[in-house]
């Protein structure tokens, strides 16, 4: 067979094997994996390489309105362009539906900012913020069948969050459509209330956003959602778990049987709520939510990637400019934390942090990697076996990893369109030089080829944990 | 020193011992405990008996209007008739605020209905169904002061359940003014999403009550009350538990280090889901939110006894008559479990079956009775140490129970206003043969004496549980 | 009724009662309990004090010998003296079988060491050392039934520990005969292993004490203990608890059903293994086992004492002298910490300790302060209702504490045999200034007043723990 | 490339993934993975099946001598005939150490046991039942060295039991040199006092052997185990655990951080101690060690392994005839159960048993079912990644797996040595049809193929449980 491409001499890594082997690649898709594959039109040196799949990050925010004329820092180039920049070949961001609209304007209008723009593959979850008996009862069902599969609900953010009948009602819809919902688990009340505490006492600082969001309104939402979802007896995805509470949450539904998916990203690995206590409103470029914990919950979350608590490591990346007033340091948000949007940057840094936090120091294997950041997002959110592995028939989204590359984390090397990362100066071992999209070469040593713009949208199926059968026809 | 009464020859029991003692009585209250005090206007024989604090039943539904034209059976007549009975001095009954109703208000009604009715001493925790700013913030810190020193929230109940919002407004006031909180847990969404799906299914039948409430459903609500508590700091009583996993979440909760009350019941400890499984509404009886569950939950909750899990033993008394279209039989209910009125008659049953089932068993000792129906309701309430153990000082509120005394529970002897007793057949071992209540007999021979009504209005004084200081002044 | 003294206007505290009385006291008995009792020969003012039951300390360790010429620093003079001091009015020491020795014989030794000799009452624990068939089956049985009714195995100590079979073979023994089983936990072939490597890397100061003594020794010597009693089915009593990994294997055992006791000290609380770790064998003081561990430890240990996981809160009073060639700085000992001899003093600290730290700053109310430092010990170790508590009947065995008195602890005014206390320069607050034991007044302004030595032999009842019935007949 | 053979059209199964994919083989390897290969000697249509890897079990007993006259039902011919029959590729036996014997020896006759006989691959683990210092301070390191890299240790057994310090210095042996060591979990002195009161009251049948090992034996040798790894820093490997108490020791102790891989077995998934219970010693066929549990302990397993507490997934095959004097009805063993020699026959079994009620029911998908069958053990054991997948480069061992063949077990199928299995009449859909070693079809249809004897010894590098590192050069 002659191929497009060969990608020779590297160490091919799935999210159970690891092993020597040529991959060939024909018509956009993995066509052989075999020693000494020749034959083809271009040759890629892999020698020292791991040849992963590329990365998969199904937490991702873009070109979503935030209101009071906040900006957020990325649409779908810059953030896509940045997400290939850190070894992603799929992003999956949120099409946010509004108070009063219709899934399907929604989607409408969040194709048009994708349209054109994606410089790699893209999908959407649905943002449930008014589960009207039309939104859930006609265009979800319809929407699920199109490959909208996945939906998402906030239990915090006036405006967004939902109430438990609300939230019910959504988990119903799931599992008679066999759509898979992921929750954003902190109690609003239980943060208002806080909040209203914090400010009888002048406390306005950013560092009081992360005192009036504490672990037990995430525990406490997290169980909340956790008992709707077996009550409706219907899987759901908790997303950015912070702290060891909450984690130990997810253990016991599954113990009781519950089918659930964890999800944790590299705030809560590697910053601290500590972060946010800095002067002069530095603070303010850690503000998100939930917050940063502390060390023991650093070292939870790094214990729930190791022990399969948690299946996806995702960034939530969710940037906003930081010395700007439709940025971080707006006028309000100066004056009472709450008015500092909520979000850090990360779909550049997500992968590498991983790997070199991860791998390198070994608290997880290579196989552990794969399936947190590739495997596992594309079997939970219906893209597999089309994306997350290198295997025969699946896309060449291919991700070339050399472990021995030093790289010190700069903002400009991220090309995401905020002015700051968190993880300015953090020195990283490991690094995605080369990623192919579809087979084609879209980073090559580290910096995007000037080709055009190739990334597709998704149609996807239901997800690995949705039941099959009769249920949801 | 002369006495008005000795009791003579008996076993005093307390809450952590167990003595030979006379107890010498003077002016209601008792005065010494020695051996061989004969000086008194009156001798009663205690021989082979155990002098107890009478019980204190802390959860006992009394002439509470249920709306739909449904009575509940008893008045404070009759119920604290039924309490005395059963070896109680003291009952804790509800002052239910209605919506648009100031607590003062409240009170004034449910005084009225008490007010020369009461055969044992009465106090009113106040139920919170409206917790508007007026009523959090003036009316209730006057209230408490005044000696109202416990509330109840419910999470159940349409017109009854409050939202977080309002149930963390109102552990707010408590923790301001020192006052504890008791809180039904259930989850009332969940529950309508459950009965909205037995309605699809044409499920109407008791046995349903039981289905669209299961115990995920109270364990939500469990954790989210614990939790909120935790977030306001401020220590709760969870009621009637009736199962292992909403237990466990006050274990978990207390090993965090919050301060917390639990209570169980009798019907958790003798009755399962399967007794409201019986033809011809026959189930209707059983009827009780939460309901009851099954063999293992039975054990579990024998477990928080024997364990200390439950600090409390309480009857729920919430009496319908059954047979009777203002009842458990009205005619809404017979064609849908949800207007069955839930409650069961126990405040006269409580005890001996504690004592039959537990004490005589060997589950638990004498002195773990004492506290558990007794002493732990005087100082989680306020009552402490005027009430709930024999010692100089406290009022003369004493039980003599004979531990070889076999009873047949039938309806008949309980003296309340039901028409039924989910115990019918039931065999005790154990029986409260003479009650005095300050220092009066009221109950002899296991009969009430053809006297006055003796009970009286009790002030209470701040919960135990609630810390001492500055705060709440 | 005339009595020989009267303790007037103090509080009595129990171990679940608080009330303004006085205490009659006649023939060295509680003989009655009112106000204004003032008939007496003697009349002690109390006013402002707490009238409690006298402390019972059972687990203390005096004139044992130690091999190689180690002498400990108590006999039952030194060491009841200062249990006295300490506000003790009851002692519980251990005689301790040697290999090839009868019983009886090491009973009649320890007899002779205690007789004439003990300012409070004194018990004694059978250290079973050498449990031969003979020892199980003809001389435990008989000196169970002469109130000899609690045995001690040692898991740990070479010459001491036991096997998995003896301890099986001496629990079957407490089974048949209602014995009560104290086991020290503590694995000796983990803690030899780890002795070794210590060895190999030259490390022998006294801080390797600690080291290689590490809480999984504990921990899993504790789960093992619990599970042979599991296995038996037989009550066992964990004593000196020092972290929280044994802690919880208490919870878990309980919530197995399994009936168990646990015990925690003062060096848990207050110590940690950084006390160990002081320049010029100064950390020699602090070698006991288990060893003092970090600050979580004495959280969780805390946490046991607040929630009721240990019963029990005792000295393990072990004293050796420090600065002497056959105390803590003997010859090998300062080239080895094998060779210090483990244990520090502790009786006359234990109440004034639990009483400053727990009961003034809140941690623990008076009541389980009376609990677990007396009742309990009673309870469980047969002595009640004789001691432990303030009831008619009970020995006069009375201790007045004055909450308000401050003291800094020296090792001048504890009067035991040691040349230092781990406690020096602690200040507490409370301090038992009077001391009755059997109605005689043995401590007054907190010194021993100089009369008879008046501590008896105490011939105890079974174990609460233990059940009643035909088993052990 | 020309394949020696190509297997056509079928849907391969790998530990994380599932494709559509020919498989080309050469030189016994897997040479390539890609659509269409054709060119090749040999093809094989698997239209309709699944390709995996070959079975590896792990824990299976072939010609061991158990003393007494009994002999094991099968030696390496029949033993791995019916591991192929039952889709393994490779089995990992034991070599027995004897009392007094270097384990040069006990290999040198073992080696010779299996030379000639192996129908697939095979490797030895080292029984250590005699650990002097000779044997592990010379023989183990040098033998690990040459590939023998994992040991089993039993905490059961008189004459094969270790104490706990012989354990301790063979974990540290393992930590030296990187071994992994497998260990059987059960408290020897517990049994043997648990069978000491069943003779006492004359209990002898064989049900009574799972009443003396009870769970409370498994999980403390279960928490010792991991108890004496965590002292000594050693991963370890928990094998066949019956119920859910052992299991949870295992989860506490990843909690903590250890390293620990756990096994469990078709007949804790299949049978009960009911079993045992059936008259005229036909509960001798069940007899092994440990015994099934209940129902509960069932559940338990089968959660374990969907969530991932067991990497294995093992037979434990131990093979006696049954009615056979040097089997199960031996003489001494019809009259008291302890004489019945334990175990079961499984190799053949495992496969289909798992792969029907797992995979079928929808309790695993493939992959965990390769994970647990086939790959983990390979990597945990040192064969991977020549063994356990199908990835390029790795031993053509392959298995054919029919999805709807519906078989009825019955004995005469399995082609091992016993005359019963456990499972007869039991119905399984699924069955490995066809097999693969080295790329030589060994069965097809289902039936050996009489071609020559093909397995190879196999020499493992060590496991992947085992940190890199210089520790152990």
């Amino acid at each position: 067979m002659r191929f497009d491409t060969v990608i020779r001499h590297g160490t091919v890594v799935t999210a159970s094997d690891t092993f020597f082997s040529d991959v060939g690649i024909k018509d956009g898709r993995i066509a052989a994996l075999a020693a000494d594959l020749t034959d083809a039109d271009e040759v890629i040196d892999a020698t020292g390489l791991f040849v992963m799949p590329g990365g998969i990050d199904s937490h991702v925010h873009l070109d979503q309105p935030s209101g009071d004329g906040i900006v957020m820092a990325d649409d779908f180039d810059s953030g896509t362009r940045s997400a290939a920049i850190g070894g992603n070949s799929t992003v999956l961001a949120f099409c946010m539906q509004e108070k009063g609209q219709s899934l399907r304007e929604a989607l409408k209008i969040y194709h048009a900012k994708a349209e054109g723009k994606c410089h790699v593959d893209v999908a959407f979850h649905l943002v449930i913020t008014d589960p009207t008996p039309e939104v859930l009862g006609q265009e979800l069902p319809a929407l699920v069948e199109d490959g909208y599969t996945s939906l998402k609900v906030f239990m915090t953010y006036e405006g967004l969050r939902l109430r438990d009948d609300e939230i019910l009602a959504t988990l119903d819809t799931a599992r008679r459509t066999g759509a898979l919902v992921m929750v954003h688990c902190e109690n609003e009340d239980a943060i208002r209330y806080l909040i209203g505490r914090h400010e009888e006492e002048g406390k306005f600082a950013p560092k009081f956003h992360a005192a009036t969001r504490p672990v037990a309104a995430e525990r406490e939402a997290t169980h909340r959602a956790l008992s709707l979802a077996e009550i409706v007896d219907v899987p759901i995805v908790i997303v950015h778990v912070s702290n060891r509470e909450a984690m130990e949450e997810i253990r016991r539904a599954r113990q009781r049987g519950q089918k659930i998916a964890g999800e944790t990203c590299p705030q809560y690995l590697m910053l601290t709520a500590d972060d946010l206590d800095q002067s002069e409103m530095e603070g303010a470029k850690y503000v998100c939510s939930p917050p940063p914990r502390d060390k023991a919950s650093q070292d939870a979350c790094w214990e729930g990637l190791e022990q399969g608590v948690f299946d996806l490591f995702s960034s939530d990346h969710c940037p906003f400019r930081f010395n700007d007033p439709e940025g971080k340091l707006n006028e309000k948000g100066k004056r009472h934390f709450r008015w500092i949007p909520n979000g850090i940057p990360g779909v550049a840094t997500r992968l590498p942090i991983l790997f070199s936090e991860g791998v390198m120091k070994g608290r997880i294997n290579l196989n552990q990697f794969v399936a947190v950041t590739s495997t596992n997002h594309a079997k939970l959110y219906g893209l597999y076996p089309r994306k997350g592995t290198i295997a025969i028939g699946a896309d060449a989204d291919i991700a070339l990893w050399d472990p021995d590359k030093r790289i010190t984390v700069t903002n400009d090397i991220l090309q995401h369109g905020a002015d700051y990362t968190p993880y300015e100066g953090q020195e990283v071992r490991g690094w995605p030089m080369h990623l192919l999209l579809g087979g084609k070469t879209i980073v090559k040593d580290g910096l995007l080829t000037q080709q055009k713009v190739r990334g597709s949208y998704l149609h996807r199926n239901r997800s690995s944990l949705v039941p099959r059968g009769e249920r949801h026809r």
